[in-house]
């Protein structure tokens, strides 16, 4: 991210602005949320759920999935993502004492996750809303709320509010499981060094120019980055971009990756990079052409075409960090293409879904 | 599907001939496995789980989502997908008692779901195993097994063994809420009317033909169908197809939907099929080219540009008969393109994830 991306007016300010705003965002919170973090998670630890059910759309959605790996590597909780669908289309009777339901949304405002949270409530959940819009509708029907404290976004295509939940939601588990949070504030420095040497996304939005379409990849931690990554793709550049589990690609999607489509791998500092590796072997063998996000080593042993550096951080954080190149790649490549990442065609801010 | 498809040898000849075997599999089981179907289902009950973990990959993954739906909806059981890495790469300590984890998988060979499933039973879940391959890994190390008597699939894309697990999935469940299971007799020969009638299938293959990407949608019952039919058309013709459920569809993805991108919604007979109106009419205002499998009337009041009509039967079943032509339409596009669907590049029968 230039100082250029944010000054200049036009396609695109806001959503440059958003991202350049992150680090803030994110330090912001460590003062202002961590606070009502802490209490929030202290009724939970009280309340000691069995398993939980992640209600979530679009964006948001990759946070809940951010969420799952965190909760049951870090606090042993099986967690489920819901399918709204089951309880306010086909009124599904689910039996939801000891469970806590946590919906994740930036406005607060989608009606169907308003709906099923109060369902979920009514069928014995304890619930948790996660938003950006303490005065929302979400907000007021759950029994427990925490504010991510983003600040107003105004790009349809969302960036900080992302990072915002990530963290807040990094900072819920880890004082639920008894932890001092404050490896938490590694993240807003390592952000901030990402954004001023962004030269390998430069380079990639030149590569990437003229693509049809484009293959994300993680696994573990790094699954919602590929995930979230390719939502931003879609949306501001409406490219077709697809993102795999490391482990799903292997069953069936591996078919589909050619030289003719580029392959973004987002690997995780610890086990999930790990994990990685046999994917990484058969992209090779496939002679993809291929870029890894993370640790430029890992993008050595396995010949990769290009490298996002990231520099490394606890994995259970490095998710916060490394979305950070693909929300500008997609900026780059949708105002190269004439797009303005900030007004999508067909999008509004405020999805509504029954 | 003709008779030309299952009789000519060469490219694809595996595959059309076990697409044609569909109706004479489900039948067979029907005969063959309802009664072990039935001592699963009484076991599970009297287990009385209270919360359901999935465990998947690929074509089968799709299966599991099916089972979410149909254990949400009919049992009133939450369902959540597994992400295995949690188990078998960062060792998380989940506490699965009360759990019932289920593992769906044709070959019962993949190592990360032979070694999670293990993990999980020590872990205090309750295992069963849903596969092709009664001698397999999978099927041993689970408490439970159901064979579901697809017979030996030779194509690498999945056909029979897919439509074979739901039916079994829907007799488990009907079984476990105390049904007796007949409705399931019409499904067979729903599934024998719409391979003997696949003249818009051949429209839309040719219709297709030159496409770079598309889109898949569902809602509800016809999600794991949008999904499964998306994974087809990628490993049998190297498409970028791209499955969405209609509610995530409005949160970004409707973006990348231009003239350019054909869609293909799948909507189930019942209360998905209403679910998925709002999508249908932001679809006709994008002016997409869209084609609908289900009900004719419903792509008459949205002006779909194409129909494949699905004879109506019960919306639990209807996933069975949906994907058909799915599976027809990734034979005739592959064949078309010179690509071999029963021999995708770059994959094999079995997959080995770890």
């Amino acid at each position: 991210m230039t100082a250029k991306d944010s000054q200049t007016p036009g396609p695109g300010h806001l959503m440059a602005a958003e991202i350049t705003q992150q680090p803030e965002v994110l330090a912001n919170q460590l003062v202002g949320s961590t606070g009502p973090i802490r209490e929030v998670a202290r009724q939970l630890r009280e309340a000691n759920p069995r398993f939980v059910v992640l209600a979530a759309r679009g964006t948001s959605d990759h946070a809940a999935l951010y969420v799952k790996y965190l909760m049951e590597v870090r606090l042993g909780l099986p967690c489920g993502m819901a399918s709204p669908s089951t309880l306010v289309g086909y009124h599904a009777q689910l039996r939801l004492d000891d469970v806590l339901w946590l919906a994740v949304s930036q406005s607060g405002a989608s009606p169907d996750l308003v709906e099923s949270t109060e369902v979920a409530r009514r069928r014995g959940a304890l619930t948790l809303a996660v938003t950006n819009a303490p005065d929302s509708a979400l907000a007021s029907v759950a029994d427990l709320h925490i504010d991510v404290q983003a600040g107003r976004e105004l790009s349809v295509a969302a960036t900080k509010t992302y990072t915002a939940q990530l963290q807040a939601m990094w900072l819920l588990v880890d004082a639920w499981r008894g932890g001092d949070g404050l490896a938490a504030a590694k993240v807003a420095p390592a952000m901030r060094h990402m954004l001023s040497s962004a030269e390998a996304v430069d380079d990639l939005a030149v590569r990437y120019r003229f693509m049809h379409r484009i293959v994300t990849v993680g696994r573990g931690y790094s699954y919602p980055t590929a995930r979230e990554g390719a939502l931003k793709l879609m949306e501001t550049s409406y490219l077709a971009a697809h993102a795999f589990s490391g482990a799903d690609l292997l069953h069936g999607p591996m078919a589909m990756i050619g030289q003719d489509c580029p392959v973004v791998v987002i690997a995780p500092p610890g086990v999930g990079g790990q994990l990685l590796r046999p994917v990484l072997a058969r992209l090779e063998e496939r002679r993809a052409d291929t870029c890894l996000v993370g640790d430029a080593a890992l993008a050595g042993d396995y010949h990769f075409t290009n490298c996002v550096p990231v520099a490394s951080i606890d994995e259970t954080l490095s998710p916060i960090v490394q979305i950070v190149p693909l929300q500008q790649l997609a900026l780059r490549i949708a105002l190269a293409r004439g797009v303005d990442p900030d007004r999508p065609r067909g999008l509004s801010k405020v999805t509504e879904t029954l």
